[in-house]
């Protein structure tokens, strides 16, 4: 048996091929759109995709197990579990086939058992494997967002991000019955396979080892070491991250079916005088210390921050679904990268980039930066107003007294918020998100914006007070 | 003044930005298809394109002067010269402008001044450049196809290609009034830059100079220093290569407006079985040493030669514009590039390629071989037939005495006239283009066919004898 | 605790790379020389390298152990094992510290327990792993070469390239002591991570799944399963593939301390008359049906087989250490990966490059061909003798009946078996290796040689006698 | 004849392959070290280089000329011309042939006319192409640094950067001599292909079109049109531009023979802590707007401006020919671009590189940035004094009143002039020296320093006082 892990780093996203030596097939489990990763994969190792499948509809990325199925003519293996809220749209195509707790698939030599593992998603399925060319035992699974390498799958996406009400909890129960009966069905040596890794918004605690052992899991994971059934209820919706905003959308367009890609394009260049086109959205994709020098106003700074990691999400949280996308970089490379980015959420509208050097100087606005003591100085004197745009859990572990809190991704639906009777001083951390701030505020036509540059971390070496006060629920 | 030359080595076609450093204005003169190109090259120098034309309707590659003009907001001067039949029809199109002979064209301090040079074409102009920075003499001209460097455009193409009769002659007797017009009326230090160089079809004997000078020209190009419009006329009708038969349909195309490409794209890999549609016409791009190891029957190996630089030309020869376009190849990289290139000629319609080491062992074939020795030792036995399927002037430099003569570009249309009733061998001059003949008459069903890989020049080599009978007119 | 592991298809081997999210301290366990790679990934994560290890010394590439360290500044912790002939050369270079049974080395809140594991060699170490910001059970284990997913490393390899003399079964029952003691120890739940995958010489049956755990080995490892020593011991000794020769050589600079390579080259191209110094060892990289069209006598075809996976390793059989290579290749781009490939067993002495291309052609020689049908029959009417190139598993699984055998890597040294009075018909196992010996047999002055490319595959194909006979041992 | 053209955009440098089609043969004029694009342009022809030649000894790059000739083994042909001081040290070695005026060179059909033509510098050569397979009339001519389009090459860099003296006005009048035979004796209609370009300080007013033809320019060349030798001394010999302190070094080392570069490295990642080591030259690449943000204290931000034309040049300014170089780089790509440039003039010494986010961050140090109307105001208080760091010729064309002027790479020459009383505010033209400036003086241990980046162009637009007074000479 072959096992092959592809890891996407922007979205923490972890996908597999699985294949049978003695038969050359091959299957692929949660592959993203990026498909053409798995299919050179399986021609090197002299394989053949025969089947596809997924362990429930994503919220967080496009899946890419359509097209794939049909570029590789392969039987689709859905989800059939879950009531008819969850059922898959376009579960009528030809190649796909619906499976159910307790079905098998064969792939070759190799065996996987279909388990439904509801809570993360009503739908959802684990896959054990087992490589019938060993042994009757089986050696791992593909576990999804149901057991994450230190933590588990959040049950409360729905209520979040899918319209739905007061399905946390009953998730977090369905989820700790989930729970038992899987881990203690399985031996202790099962190898669990996640889809996700440490960063992912699917859970709160992910691990960096890629892969972990059930026997380890029930010593280390918090969710698995919970004595009663309440312990893990509480625990399990406390303390989760924002979900981004566009995990609703990715929701939808996973079930309905993602649209195919075919053949990727290469955006062409736009002349500057586009940049006035009002009706699409212009994200400028240039690192935050050249956005700062520099940025055109209407343009939205998703600066690539330091590891570049964070691309996909923060684009999620503020590129719309039904608007043309127009990209504003330095480079073509680059351009290029953002584009095959933003088709991993289904952003697959962008019609054209604008190089920024070729924006007319006039059409150019820098961004006003404060240094941290006169920000602190004049926010004393009450000159001025302060804006910490970071997540909950880095605003509850501390932030600068008296200041706003409204995390970035939930600007646009919180303008009425805003403190505007005097200058605004925005930070976030470190300056990886403030100038994304900035120039949505700026976006939307607020003036007198001040960037605190060195944010949260500047805040912190000067030695100020620190306000450690919890967010009411 | 700013002037930068464009080359394509297959479509050994130059192509000229233009700039007025004063005004940060430029101009495009005869652009093709990758018109990125242009866009970099003036962002580069800081300048602006503002307008783009083309010296007449090529017959050789698809214009890129109308979408570049569409992607860079420019207007584009079309010529208004010749008759009814050569009027572009995208003509009405809001950025056009028609000129006409004596018409000047103005991008900042640098004029253009219009003339009209028929005779390859009836629409044919010229553009003749004054940097008024400097002076008032003129510089230099763009000459498209009038004048090259040691030659000029050749006045048989619509004839040949285009389905027109007996305009040969016409054509022939009207370019030597233009060239008499032109070379009278301008200094001799005038800088000739041609649209075409060594290796084109549009004319018999293009030099390996980039540049040439009016006062050079008329001392060493043929066609000036003829004494007579009748010495002129028979040297320009002879001697001249056989056009592609692609180029009739360049011609019809570049005349009713080439499409827009938009975004470039990157075919999808196909699976093996997409090469069993007989409506698609397949091509195989790797090199004649791969193909000959093994191919696809039913494909057409445009095996890349050793200089690549045939690609565009030997496909246009073969490939249909009315059907959809498969690839195999060795690696993602030669498609894409193959890609590109057939889009130079219009061929837009590749809907997916097929990596060769995919396609099951049992669907390939390999060429047959023969040396030199035996097939002319089987040759003079009377067991083989030969075909040679070189080009008209090689063959008649010399050739196997008895041989059969095709060139390979139109042995699709001159089936009948293979002979089948004993093996066949073919060979062109050293190994390029037999592997090309020998698939298409495999794609065609006929069998027993050999390939003389040594070519010609192998021939040679023995001292066989040499038959240097010229072809009747 | 993050981990990363990095996977060198070509050498079959695996490294990790650990870090502690707490402290931001990295390690590095047993790294090849492509040691950029492993910087750049804990830059990724804003990680520091401080340490650098090896589980043993390596006999199939050269450690990058040493230039990490050095590079990184960190310490290098060198197994103290074994007797003084396994001891390290290097080891009082300042940044080392000696490593035995016992010791604890300890990367912010990761501890490494040191277990002394000989048997595949004397000083070999396993490194316990027990992420103490989760618990003080451990997690996993990197075995190096003593435990693989499905295997054991063999402990053969001293007698067979190292110049030992009747170690093998010491060395083997060495070896189930050290499992019997390292598996009783440990927690079934425990992962464990070696140093090489599927493919690897260094064992026998190496599995496809990157990873696996000690209760599900005890379940499915031939290795684990032997219930005595000596069935163990016989195990372990029958049915290992050939070691390549250049292990020997690998061994020794391994101890002595590998070269710093610094500054990655780029060779420079050569003119064809270089390939005239009969003292420099070529190679040329080309695939396999380039080559059988047209080769320079005189080089070796290390033509890289479809998967380009076996190039370092069949290389290494051929290469010598002690000339200066030149590289004859299609392109630049391919010799420089052919270069780092070389370095990573050490062959560091490549002083440039020839293009094929650039090679007159009176100087090219073709590989002749001979197909199956042919060569049997002649073989039949004892006109030809006929050279099987394949290891010996794949010999005593079928061969065709009356052949000469020689494994391809050991055809230098074994001449005088080469029977010389018919004409010689090569053959593999599908005309990857026969390309290669027979350049190397042209290179050593034989004539009248003949590649029988369809290999015993194509052989098989036509149905005919197959010969099991096994080889005494 | 077959002619290809060569233009560095770092180094405003042309250079010339030649090639005769009857033969085969090729020859390189004027070669950079970029050698291996005239060996690959040369093999794309199927033409063998035998012969390298150069006009000069160039001031302003390293020559490619004797690593060429040695690696093709061809004849390498070097100036006999000029006094002792001008003689070729290297002429010794056996591929070099010595050439003087009436010398031949013959490529196959190709005879190149040797012309001496000093003036620029004693020794130097143009070369007179005639294409005998065509004419005896000569084509045209390589022109070195003889006559450019729209210029002639300066004859004060002697003195200014050879240490000679008063050779100025003398090699003024040779030069006018050279030109005054050369013109006299050439058609009107050769052309001209020299070896510099717009942006070259080699001359003072380059065209930007690539080729000329004699009879133009002498209607428009200010230098052809001079009425009188005292006319053309007095133009010659004002409003050049500030000759780089490099080329002193430059003319030294291609008299005394260049090194031969071999195999190009790949320069090494360093630790931070490397950037301690004061010995070693520290070159900052990043762009201007990422170093205002933060830069290493002791390096020199040679920030790439917009079109990186400028780097070799301003790199030469102030890198040192007797130190180690460090590179401090955001990626790998850059990183090896800037080695190659630094080794096209001579920096051959880097010896690793830094990327910027491996530094901690309490090392880095950001520049204060100051406005115009800031910086102008506190000037009128007094409170500030201001630096202008521009070239002479733009200081006279207008600066701001009261500044003090030193060109930026006369910086380190000059502490002494530079005023420490106040805070200093550093400007350019438009913010892509200033940086250099900037850094280059903390690294010298200045404080209070401050860039006003907007430029002389952002003062001008707030429609200040310009002061045109012309230096004193």
């Amino acid at each position: 048996m072959f096992l092959k892990r592809f890891y996407d780093e922007q979205l923490a996203h972890a996908s597999y091929l699985i294949g049978c030596y003695a038969t050359g097939e091959a299957m692929v489990i949660d592959p993203n759109r990026s498909i053409d990763q798995y299919i050179q994969a399986a021609s090197d190792e002299a394989m053949r995709i025969i089947a596809v499948t997924e362990t429930h509809i994503h919220a967080d990325f496009l899946s890419g197990s359509r097209e794939l199925a049909q570029r590789t003519e392969s039987t689709l293996y859905l989800s059939d579990e879950g009531d008819t809220d969850w059922k898959y749209a376009f579960a009528n195509e030809p190649n796909v086939r619906l499976i159910k707790h307790g079905d098998v698939i064969e792939i070759g030599r190799i065996k996987l058992d279909v388990w439904h593992t509801p809570g993360h998603t009503p739908e959802h399925l684990a896959f054990v494997i087992t490589d019938q060319a060993d042994t009757q035992e089986p050696l791992g699974a593909f576990t999804g967002d149901f057991i994450f390498v230190g933590d588990v799958g959040r049950p409360d996406l729905l209520d979040r991000v899918a319209g739905y009400k007061d399905t946390m909890e009953k998730g977090a129960r369905t989820l700790y019955q989930s729970l038992q009966k899987f881990t203690t069905a399985m031996p202790d040596h099962l190898l669990l396979f996640p889809a996700h890794g440490a960063g992912s918004a699917c859970g709160k605690a992910l691990g960096g080892v890629p892969v972990s052992v059930l026997g380890y899991q029930k010593k280390v994971n918090w969710a698995l070491k919970c004595k009663t059934e309440q312990e893990f209820v509480d625990g399990v919706l406390s303390g989760q991250p924002e979900p981004p905003l566009y995990f609703k959308e990715m929701k939808r367009m996973n079930k309905v079916g993602p649209a195919i890609l075919g053949p990727l394009k290469i955006p062409i260049q736009l002349l500057p005088s586009a940049l006035a086109n009002k009706d699409a959205f212009v994200i400028d994709i240039r690192p935050a210390s050249a956005v700062r020098i520099g940025f055109f106003p209407g343009s939205v700074g998703v600066a690539s921050c330091r590891l570049c990691r964070s691309f996909a999400t923060w684009t999620g949280w503020h590129a719309p679904y039904d608007k043309d996308i127009m990209i504003i970089s330095n480079t073509q490379e680059d351009m290029v990268a953002a584009t095959r980015s933003m088709e991993s959420i289904g952003l697959d509208h962008v019609i054209g980039w604008v190089p920024f050097d070729s924006i007319p100087s006039n059409q150019i606005e820098k961004i006003n930066l404060i240094s941290v003591e006169d920000a602190i100085g004049r926010n004393a004197l009450g000159e001025v107003n302060i804006l910490d745009v970071r997540g909950r859990s880095e605003y509850e572990e501390g932030h600068i007294p008296g200041v706003t809190w409204i995390p970035f991704g939930y600007l646009e639906s919180r303008l009425a918020d805003i403190p505007t009777d005097k200058p605004l001083v925005i930070h976030c951390a470190g300056g990886n998100r403030s100038p994304i701030a900035y120039t949505v505020l700026r976006k939307q036509g607020f003036r007198n914006l001040f960037e605190m540059s060195a944010g949260y971390k500047g805040y912190l070496a000067t030695g100020g007070e620190v306000d450690r006060t919890l967010l009411e629920v």
